[in-house]
C-alpha cells in the first residue's frame, strides 16, 4: 500500500491512453491502449480499475464522482530516467562540451549542496518543477554529501513522489571538497540505504558519478554494496562523450571498454541505469541487452553539451533490445519537460534517418522509462495494480496547440502533436497515488516548508 | 514616416540590449549595445533617441511619460527570415524528410488557401503569433493563389507589422492546383507588387519555391521580374538536403551545382534570402558572400526534418563572411519563438563544435536578420533613425526562468540563459512602431476582423 493513501478512493474520466507492452517489440495493438472516453478508478494510492466510462461507471464508489477532463489526454505520469536535482540551478551554462562543462559548472555548484538548507530550498522546487512537468517518478543524482539526499528525500516525501536517487560516490579528479573515499562513500551510501530505501515510495540508487571520477577500489565498493542491497538501483553515466571515452581508456587501460569498466566491478544489471550512451558499440549494446542493464537517452543535453546522436532503434535492435528510458539531464538537459524531451528525442532520430513515432516516444517516458529503472510492475502505466501517478494533458493549453490540435485525425497524431508543441503549460494536472499533486489552473497551498526549508 | 504612426510619441525605460555592427566580424565593444537603465524615445514610429535614461531623461518630451520596465531586457524586435504562413496548420506534421513532407502535408495544405476567407483566417493567427513571440518582421512565403497574399497583407497592415512576402512561383512537379506558369507567375507577382510593396510598411518578396518546381523558363521570368523591381526582395530555399540537392542536378545537368542554377537566372544578389543552405559547399558559400545574397538558417526545421547540421561559423567566416539570419520554417519548423530558435542554433553549433555565443545569436536573431534581408538601416537595432519596433523580455516569466536568472553574473549569460530556456511567455510585451501591440498579462482588443475573416 502507497504510503498516506489509506482509505482514499478517487476516479478520473477522459480520453485515456496507456502501455502494456513495447512497441518497438510487438506490435501497435497489442502495446498500446487507448480509451476515447476512459474512467480510471484508484483506491489507496493504487489504480484498481481502468477501462471505457460506459462499461465501468457502475463500479464507481458511492460517494466518488469522478474528475472530467474532456478534451484532454490522461497518460500514465511521465518518469525521467535521468536528471541531478543538485543542477536545476545551473541550466544554460554557456559554451563547453562534458569535462570542461563539469569542472566550470557543476563541481562548483555541487559543492553549495553541504549546506543542507540551500539543498532543501533546491530540493523543493526541484520537486515543484516535475509535478507542474508531469513527471511523477525521477532518478536523479544527488551531491555527494549525504544531507543533499535527505533533503530530496524529504521533500519527495512530503509530495509522495516515486523517486530514485543517491548521494554521488567520487573520490578523485574533481576538487577536494566534493571527494569521498571508497570507505566513507560506501559507508554513506549504506547509511543512506538503511534510512530511505523503501521508506514511503523513496528508493534508493547506488551513484558513481563516471568511471573517470571513481578509482577501482571504488567502483568495487559500489558493486559490493550492490550486491548486499540488490533490491535498490544502480545509477552513473557511459559513453556520452568521445573524448570521455578516451579518458575512461587511459584510466582503465585493462579493461576493454567503458562499459566493461562497469561490468568488471559488477556494475550492469537489472536496475542498473547508465546516463546517454550516445556512443556505445554494438556489442557494448549486446551486453547491455543481456544483463537487463538499461540506459537513459538524454536527447536535450547531448544537443546542448554537442555530446553526439543517440541511435534509438538500434538500442532497440529486436534482435537485442536494451532497455531504454528517457532523461532530461537537467542541468545539462534544457528542459524538465519530457514532452520537449520527446521533441528532441524525435529530431535525434531523425538525423540518424529514424521516424520515431508519437506511440514510441510515449512509451519511452512512461512505460520504458519505468522498465528502465526496474518498475514495470510498479508505475509507468495505467493497468490496475499500477500506482495511481498520472498526469491530464491538455491539447489546448495555447493558441497555436488549440489551432493545430482542433484538426488531428487520431490519437497518435495528437500525441506527436502534444510531443512536438508542448511544454509545463500543456500539463493540466499531475496525480500522485489517486491524489491531486499539481493543478496548472489552480495552484495547491503546499503548507509552509520544513523547518530546514527555511533559508 | 511610418504609416499610420504620425504624431505617436512614446518611451519606454529599461535594461536594453542593440547592435551596431556585427559580432562575427568586429570586437564584441564595436558591435553590442547594453544600456542597464536605457531610455527609449520614439516618434512617428521611429527612434529618435535612445541611451542612458540619467543622460537622456531631459529629452523626454512633454507630456509623455516613459513606460518602465525594470528587470527586464528591451531588444530590438525579432527578424524572422524564413516562414510559411502558409503552413502554421501543419506544424508537427509527422515521420518524412523534405521531398515526403512536401508531398503529404505542405501541398495538400496549401491548397486550402484559394480560398480568400481561409487565407484570412490563418493569416490573422499567424500575425498575432508573430507578435506573441516579438517577432516583429517575418519574411514569409504565401501559397501560389494572390489571394494568399492580399489575405497576409491585410492583416499585417492591420497591426503595422513590417512584413515581406510573396507568392509562391511552381510550375513543374507538384500538384495541378497548386501550379502556376512562367507567364502567369511573373503577372500576378507583378500586380502584388504594384498592389502591395511599399503600401504601408508592406514589402513585396519574388518567391519562387525552389530550382526542382520551376522550370528553367519560369527562374527566367522570376530574374527578369527582379530586374525590374531590385527594390523587392528574392526569396526562395537553397541545399537542405542532400536528396534535393541529387534532385536539382538531375533536373539542371548544365549548372555546377544548386546555388548556380540560381545564380545563372540572375536571382542572387543583395535582398536575396536562401533558406537553409545546410550543404553549400566553400565556392557556394564564397559566390553568395560575393554577391551579397543571405542564408537563412533554421535549426528548428533542420533538425525536425533531418536535413542536417548548418554550419554557422563557415558561413560567418570572416575571410568571406555570408550575411546570416535566423528563421523559424515554421510550419517544419517547430516554434514560433526566435529564442526557442536561438537554443536550437546552439545546439547545432554545439554538435559542430562551435559555441554560438549569446551575443552572436541575439545579433542573428536581430540586425544580422534585418541586413539578410536588406533592411539594416530600417530595422533590427534601436539606433535611432531605426523604426520602432520591440520587443521586451522577462527573465522571470517562469518559476524555473526566475530562478535561474536570479544568479546570472552578466547581461551576456542573461540573453544565453533567455535564449536557452525561453519561450512566447518571456515576451512581455511587444512594441511596433512605437505603440503597444502585444501585452502578455492584458491582451490587447483587436477589434471586429476585417470582414472577409469571418469564417
Amino acid at each position: 500500500m502507497t504510503a498516506g493513501m489509506q482509505g482514499t478512493t478517487t476516479a478520473v474520466r477522459g480520453p485515456m491512453i496507456w502501455f502494456r507492452g513495447d512497441p518497438f517489440l510487438t506490435s501497435r495493438e497489442d502495446a498500446f491502449v487507448h480509451e476515447p472516453d476512459g474512467l480510471l478508478i484508484c483506491e489507496d494510492g493504487k489504480i484498481t480499475a481502468v477501462g471505457d466510462h460506459t462499461a465501468l461507471r457502475a463500479r464507481i464508489p458511492d460517494g466518488v464522482t469522478p474528475v472530467h477532463y474532456p478534451g484532454h489526454v490522461i497518460s500514465a505520469g511521465f518518469i525521467d530516467t535521468h536528471i541531478h536535482y543538485v543542477q536545476t540551478g545551473i541550466i544554460a551554462a554557456f559554451g563547453s562540451q562534458l569535462i570542461d562543462w563539469l569542472n566550470h559548472y557543476t563541481f562548483v555548484e555541487e559543492q553549495r549542496f553541504s549546506d543542507g538548507a540551500y539543498a532543501t530550498k533546491v530540493a523543493s522546487a526541484f520537486c515543484d518543477e516535475l509535478l507542474r512537468n508531469g513527471t511523477t517518478t525521477a532518478l536523479t543524482f544527488c551531491a555527494v554529501y549525504p544531507q543533499s539526499v535527505d533533503a530530496l528525500f524529504e521533500e519527495a516525501s512530503r509530495r509522495n513522489l516515486r523517486i530514485a536517487a543517491g548521494k554521488v560516490l567520487m573520490d578523485r579528479n574533481a576538487p577536494d571538497a566534493l571527494l569521498d573515499t571508497a570507505q566513507s562513500g560506501y559507508d554513506d551510501s549504506k547509511a543512506l540505504i538503511g534510512r530511505w530505501h523503501g521508506k514511503g515510495r523513496n528508493l534508493y540508487a547506488i551513484t558513481p558519478r563516471f568511471a573517470p571520477t571513481s578509482t577501482p577500489d571504488q567502483l568495487e565498493a559500489a558493486g559490493a554494496l550492490w550486491r548486499e542491497h540488490p533490491e535498490t538501483l544502480m545509477h552513473t553515466h557511459v559513453s556520452e562523450n568521445t573524448g570521455e571515452i578516451s579518458w575512461v581508456r587511459s584510466l582503465f587501460p585493462d579493461r576493454s571498454g567503458y562499459l566493461d569498466v562497469y561490468d568488471h566491478f559488477g556494475l550492469l544489471g537489472r536496475g542498473s541505469v547508465l546516463a546517454h550512451g550516445v556512443h556505445l558499440t554494438g556489442r557494448e549494446r549486446a551486453r547491455c541487452a543481456e544483463t537487463g542493464t538499461a540506459v537513459s537517452h538524454c536527447p536535450t543535453s547531448n544537443l546542448f553539451l554537442g555530446s553526439g546522436l543517440f541511435h534509438v532503434h538500434d538500442a532497440k535492435d529486436p534482435r537485442r533490445p536494451m532497455h531504454v528510458g528517457l532523461g532530461t539531464d537537467i542541468g545539462a538537459g534544457t528542459s524538465f519537460s519530457m514532452l520537449a524531451t520527446m521533441n528532441e528525442a524525435y529530431k535525434v532520430a531523425e538525423l540518424t534517418n529514424y521516424p520515431l513515432d508519437s506511440i514510441k516516444a510515449f512509451y519511452l517516458a512512461t512505460r520504458g522509462s519505468a522498465q528502465a529503472m526496474g518498475l514495470a510492475d510498479t508505475v509507468g502505466s495505467l493497468d490496475p495494480g499500477h500506482e495511481a501517478d498520472f498526469v491530464v494533458l491538455d491539447p489546448r493549453a495555447t493558441p497555436l496547440l488549440a489551432q493545430r490540435t482542433s484538426r488531428v485525425e487520431d490519437i497518435e497524431e495528437l500525441l506527436f502533436v502534444l510531443a512536438v508543441m508542448g511544454d509545463d503549460r500543456a500539463v493540466r494536472a499531475t496525480y500522485i497515488a489517486g491524489a491531486l499533486a499539481h493543478d496548472r489552473d489552480a495552484p495547491l497551498d503546499r503548507g509552509t516548508p520544513t523547518a530546514t526549508a527555511a533559508v
